[in-house]
C-alpha cells in the first residue's frame, strides 16, 4: 500500500512542477503501476488528494486489487461529468484545467472520445512523466526482476540440455518458453512502442540471426515468416556456428532480459575475437554503472571501443540496419527508460534497471554478443543475470 | 501478388466512395495485409495508382517481402515532403487533400508527428474502412485459418493426454502452448483493442474460470496474478468440475479460436444441462450461418434461447460482468469484424470468418460451453474447428 501511495505522491509532485491539474491514466501497465490493478478503466489522479479508479470491467476484481477506491465507470457519455463532479476542485477553477494522459500509447480514437466526454480541458502529453517515474524501481520491483532472471537462467540450462546438431531454432525456443512458463512466466513480454512485439525469447543461429529486422534491437532474427518477421526460424542448427540465446521472462509483470552466445563445437577465430570485444565492452560498461554516469556516455564508450577493435560496422546490427544504442531500461515493459544512446542525458540513479547488450552482426554468418540485466545501486550495480559468461560450448 | 493488388483495389474503391484522397497505413498487421510485409514504416495508398511503402527498418527485408515498391523512409522531418513529391496529383489539387489513417490503433503522439510532417491535410479516421475490408477473407486466408484450427485440435489432444487430477491449469496451458509452438504457432495472438492482451490459450477450471475479468470475453480466467489478471492460474484441477480449454493458435499470421468443456469424471447435472443448452444455441446459430443473416439476429436468438432455458443471468459471464455478444470475427487479429452483438447490422457474407462461443458462467463453480470457428460460404458455412463436440470426459 505504501508503495502505491509513494508512486502517486511522486506523480503529484511532478504534476505540481509542471502545472498539471489532473492525470488520466489509461494504459493497462500504467494502471497496474499506480493502483496494483490492471482491470479495464481509467485512473484519475488530481494534483492534490486521493486518486480514483473508474472501472469498466471487472469492478469486482478491481475493488480487491486496487490500492485506491474503484468505482463503476458507467456509460462513457457521462464519464466526463462523473469525474468533474468527483474532483470539483480541479474542474471548477474558472479556467480549463490542464489534464495529462499517455499520448505515446493512447489511440487517437479513444483520445477523441475522451476529448468529447470532458469538454473544456487543456490536454497534454504525460508520457514522459510516467516513463520517468517508472524508470526508478523500488526494492520490491527489483526483487521481482531478480526472480525473473533466475527463471531465465533455469530455462537456458534446459535448452542447453536439449541442444544438438540438427535441432531447429523453433524447437529450442519452444523448450525455453515451455520451461519459463512452467516456472511462472506470464506468457508474454510487453513492449510500449507502437508496432513493437516480442515473444518470450529467441534462439537464432548462423545466417538466420544475422538477418535485419524491423524490431528495435540489434538481433531480431529471421522468424517463422513475414507475418512474424523476427525471432526463431525453422532453421536447423549446425556445428561451429554462433547460436544466440536471448531469453525474456515475465514474473508478476516484471521482465528480465539476457543473451548468451552458444556453439556446438567451436566458433571461427574471427567470431571468438569479436565475442571477446563484446565482453570487454560489458566490463567497461560495468565500471561505469554507478550513480552519476551519463547514459549516452556508455554508448559513446562502446562505439569507440568497437571502432578501436575494427568492428564499428558490425556493432549492434550491420550497415543501414544498425541500432544506435547499447542497452535499455527494463521493468514492466521491455523498452523502458533510460536508453543507453546519444541524446539520453540522464545520470544513472539507484533503482534504474538496465539491460546492457553489446552485440556484433556478421551478415550471412551470425551474431555474437552478451546481454545482462543490472540494477543500479547506491555505489555501483547489482548484476541480476545469473548465467555464466563466456562462449558456452556444448 | 494478385491477392495484394485486389486488396488495394478494394481499398481504393472505398476511398473513392468516401471522398478519401490518400490512405496512410501505419499498423503492422494492416501493413502486412496490404503489402505482405510487416517491416516498420508507412504505406501510402493514393486513391488512384500504385501504393508505396516507406520503410524505416528493415528496407532490405521489405524489398523482398512487399508486393509494392519499398523505399527508405529517411528522416521523419522530410517524410511528409517526400510523400507529397511522390504523389503530386494527390497533394497539388489546390485544396487540402483528405488523408485517412487508423485512428483506432494509432497513438496520439505518432499522429501528432504525422500532422506536423504533412502540414495542410484533412485527416480522417480510416479504421472502419480497413476493418471492413479485412472482414471478408480470401480463399488463401481461409486455408491458413483451416491449418491453424488443425494445430489447435492436435494441441488439445496433447493436453488431454496429460490431464489428471491435481495437474494445474498452468501446467496444462504450458503443454498446449508447447505443442502449438512446435507445430508452427508464431508465439502470440494479436488483438486490436487498446489494452486487450492474450496468450496462446487458456485452461480454466472450477471457481477460477468463473472469476470476472477485464478481458473482452465471456470467460477470461483468474490468471497468475494482478499483473496478468486473466488466463490460467496455478490452481490444481479436481475431479467432477468443469475444465474450459480455450485454444488459440497463429499460423502465418492467422488465428483460430476454439473451446471445449472437459471433465475428469462427471459434471453435476445442472452443468450438464447448461452445456446442452450451449450446444443447442450453437446448432441454431449454424442453421442461421449463411449469407444474408443479420449479425445481431444471432445474438438475439442466443439470448432468447438462454432466457427460455432459465439461464439468462449466466449467459456469457455473470451479472455486471456479462459480455454482450455471441461471437466475433477472426483472422489476423482475434477481435475482428463482424461482432455477433446488438447494433451490428452486417448481413453475413461469403468469406467472413466467425468464432461462435455460447458459454454459461456459474460463479464459484465454473464455466461451461463450446466455441467453433466458421467460414461463411456461398450457401452456408464451413466449420473450420475439427475437434469432436460434447463434454469431453477423461
Amino acid at each position: 500500500m505504501n508503495e502505491f501511495n509513494d508512486r502517486i505522491r511522486r506523480l503529484q509532485e511532478r504534476m505540481r512542477q509542471e502545472g498539471t491539474d489532473g492525470f488520466l491514466v489509461t494504459q493497462n501497465v500504467d494502471l497496474y503501476y499506480f493502483t496494483g490493478s490492471m482491470q479495464i478503466g481509467y485512473l484519475f489522479v488530481p494534483v492534490e488528494g486521493e486518486p480514483r479508479f473508474y472501472v469498466r470491467r471487472s469492478l469486482q476484481r478491481a475493488q480487491v486489487e486496487s490500492a485506491f477506491p474503484a468505482v463503476g465507470l458507467g456509460s462513457f457519455r457521462s464519464f466526463g461529468d462523473k469525474v468533474k463532479g468527483d474532483f470539483s476542485t480541479v474542474f471548477s477553477s474558472g479556467k480549463s484545467p490542464v489534464i495529462a494522459t499517455e499520448f505515446d500509447v493512447l489511440p487517437v480514437q479513444v483520445f477523441q472520445r475522451l476529448e468529447a466526454a470532458f469538454g473544456a480541458v487543456e490536454w497534454k502529453d504525460g508520457s514522459m512523466a510516467v516513463r520517468e517515474l517508472r524508470m526508478i524501481k523500488s526494492e520490491q520491483e527489483i526483487a521481482l526482476l531478480r526472480k525473473s532472471a533466475q527463471i531465465a537462467d533455469q530455462a537456458l540450462d534446459f535448452a542447453l540440455s536439449r541442444l544438438k546438431e540438427g535441432a531447429t531454432e523453433l524447437e529450442l525456443v519452444s523448450d525455453i518458453e515451455y520451461r519459463t512458463r512452467q516456472l511462472g512466466h506470464m506468457g508474454m513480454i510487453r513492449m510500449r512502442g507502437y508496432n513493437q512485439e516480442l515473444v518470450t525469447g529467441m534462439v537464432g543461429s548462423g545466417s538466420a540471426i544475422s538477418m535485419p529486422t524491423g524490431f528495435d534491437g540489434p538481433a531480431g532474427g529471421q522468424g517463422l515468416g513475414p507475418a512474424f518477421p523476427q525471432g526463431s526460424a525453422r532453421r536447423a542448427i549446425a556445428a561451429n556456428e554462433p547460436i544466440l540465446m536471448d531469453i525474456g521472462c515475465m514474473i508478476d509483470g516484471y521482465v528480465s532480459d539476457q543473451t548468451r552466445t552458444v556453439v556446438i563445437g567451436e566458433l571461427p577465430e574471427k567470431l571468438q575475437k569479436a565475442y571477446e570485444v563484446s565482453e570487454q565492452i560489458l566490463r567497461k560498461a560495468e565500471s561505469m554503472l554507478k550513480p552519476g554516469t551519463i547514459c549516452e556516455d556508455l554508448y559513446v564508450m562502446a562505439l569507440e571501443h568497437a571502432k578501436d577493435a575494427g568492428l564499428e560496422e558490425h556493432f549492434m546490427g550491420y550497415g543501414e540496419d544498425q541500432v544506435k544504442f547499447l542497452g535499455h531500461g527494463i521493468g514492466l515493459e521491455m523498452d523502458e527508460l533510460p536508453v543507453l544512446a546519444k541524446g539520453f542525458k540522464y545520470p544513472l540513479q539507484p533503482g534504474m534497471v538496465i539491460a546492457v547488450e553489446p552485440k556484433f552482426t556478421f551478415p550471412g554468418t551470425g551474431v555474437i554478443g552478451i546481454e545482462n540485466t543490472y540494477a543500479i545501486t547506491d555505489d555501483g550495480f547489482e548484476k541480476l543475470t545469473l548465467t555464466r559468461e563466456g562462449i558456452i560450448q556444448v
